[in-house]
C-alpha cells in the first residue's frame, strides 16, 4: 500500500505581528538586491514570490542568464521566505545553499518561489524554484535548497 | 499578475520497451541496497518510490534513522526513477547529490519518493523525499537532489 | 599583488577533557556503522581517519562502491572529526550534506579524511576526502562538505 | 598504517594553444561580471584567481557582503579554472554548484581561489575558497564546489 504522504507542509505561524513591514524592509534593504533591480511580488507565512526584469546586466556572454543571478535571487526569496516566520529581534543568515541550473535560462523574465520546508528555533530550511517566463511560456530553469539560520539581532 | 507556474514535470518518454524488467533489475542488483533490505515498491516514467522495514542496523546510537541509511535510500531511489528513461544499452551513475535533515527520523518505516526534475541526454536531475512511517503518521524527515550521469555501457 | 591566504586552519581548542573516550564511544555506538564494519584510524582536535576494508556488501552491482557507502563514510568521519571540539554534553547532529563522486571507486579499501573548516557554537563545517586504495595507489575518488548542528544533550 | 594520500591534483594539461586569451576572454565577456567589477588576478592549468573591490552596491543591509555576490565570484572564478583546461569549440555550463558561508564577510576586497579537482570529458568539478581581506588580514569566508558541464559550441 502507497501510504498516504504529506505535500509541503503548511498553516506556518507568524509571531511578529509587524511581520509585513519587516518582510518588505528585509527584501529592498540590501544594496546588492537593489542593484540587480530584483522586486518582491507577493509573500505569506512561510512563502515568498520575487521576480527581475531581465536586462543586460544579468547576462552572460551567451544571453542567458548568468548562475550568479539566479543563485542570488533564489538565496535571497528563500531567506525573505524565511523571515515571514521571525520573532520580533531576530534576522535571517544564510548558511549554505546549492542551486541545480537545470536549461539554458532566457526570457524577459526570471521570476523565483520560494517556501519553507522546514521551520525550525535555530535553521530554517526553504526551497526555491526559479522560471523563465519568455511571452506566455514560463519554464523551470533552475531549483535551489537554502539553509538559513535564525540569528538574534544584537 | 502571478504568471500560471508549471509545476513538476509530466509526461515523460519510455525509450525502453524492457523497462520495467531494467528497473526491477537495476533496483536490487547492488549488493549494498540487499544488504540494507530495500524494497522497490512502486515506479513509472520518471518517478519511483521505496522503502525500508527499519532495524536496529539501520539507526544511530540515540535510535534515530541513521543520515547515510537515508541518504543512500534517497540516492538510490533517485538513480531509479532516473533509470525509467533510459534508452537501452544506457546505465545511471550518481555524479553528485544534497541531502537535507529536517528531523530527527524515527518510526517503523522510511519511506521514499524520488522524480525527475529534468531529463537532459548526459545529466538526470531527481529529487527525492524521505518519510518515516510511525503508525498512522507520515513525517517529511530529509529532501535530496540528485545530480545523476546517464552513461553509455561499454 | 597575491595575498597571504590561510590553508585549512589548525589549532583548534579541545573543551571536553575526556575528548578521546568520547569520539570513540560517538563513532562505534551507532548500530548502523557497525553493520557497515566501518573503522576509526585516528583522531585530534578538528580531524579524523577512518576507513571500511570493502566487501561484496558495500558495492554495486558493477562492483565499484556504491555511493551510499561513499556517503555514509563521509558524513560519519566529519561528524566525528566535530565531535572532537564538543564540550560535555553536546552532542552532533548532520543537518545537510553534500558529496561530488568524482571517479569509478574500486580497491581493497576506502579511506576517509576529514577536518573542521569552521568551528562554531551552533554549526560546525567539516570537509570529508575519499580515497580508495588498490595495491600501493590511493586515488581520491569523492569530495563531501557536511554542516553540522552542536545540540544539548537532554 | 596511514596510507600516503595525494593531496589536490596537479600537472592538468592544457589543450587549446590559445588557452590565455580564450580564459580572460571567458572571464570578462559576461555583462554580469563586468556589472559586479570583477578582476581576473591570475590563471594557470586548473587553476584560477579572481577579486573583487568591496563597494556599497556588493553589500547586505548590514554591511556584510550579499551571499549572491560570494555565490557569483566562486561559480565564476571555478569556471574559468575550468576554462583552462578546454580543447577548442568547448565550453563551459555550470550544472550546479553549492556554498556554505562560513562567517559574516567584511572587508575592503573579496578574494577567490578555484581549482580542478577533477577534470573530466563531460564533467569538470571544481572548488573555490572566498577569503575577505581587510588591512594585513584574509579570512577565509565561504567555500563552494561547483560542478561544470562541458559543452561543444555549436
Amino acid at each position: 500500500m502507497v501510504p498516504d504522504l504529506p505535500s509541503t507542509p503548511v498553516g506556518y505561524q507568524i509571531r511578529n505581528p509587524d511581520f509585513a513591514e519587516e518582510v518588505e524592509r528585509v527584501f529592498y534593504q540590501a544594496p546588492f538586491v537593489r542593484h540587480l533591480d530584483f522586486e518582491l511580488v507577493s509573500f505569506e507565512a512561510g512563502r515568498c514570490e520575487s521576480r527581475v526584469l531581465l536586462q543586460a546586466q544579468h547576462l552572460q556572454q551567451d544571453g542567458y542568464v548568468h548562475a550568479g543571478v539566479q543563485a542570488t535571487l533564489a538565496d535571497h526569496t528563500a531567506g525573505t521566505a524565511a523571515a515571514t516566520l521571525l520573532s520580533e529581534g531576530q534576522i535571517i543568515l544564510t548558511a549554505e545553499f546549492k542551486v541545480n541550473l537545470l536549461r539554458a535560462a532566457k526570457g524577459e523574465q526570471l521570476y523565483c518561489r520560494s517556501w519553507v520546508l522546514k521551520p525550525g528555533r535555530q535553521l530554517i530550511i526553504a526551497e526555491s524554484e526559479l522560471f523563465c517566463l519568455a511571452g506566455e511560456k514560463a519554464e523551470l530553469v533552475s531549483k535551489a535548497t537554502v539553509t538559513l539560520a535564525v540569528v538574534d539581532k544584537r
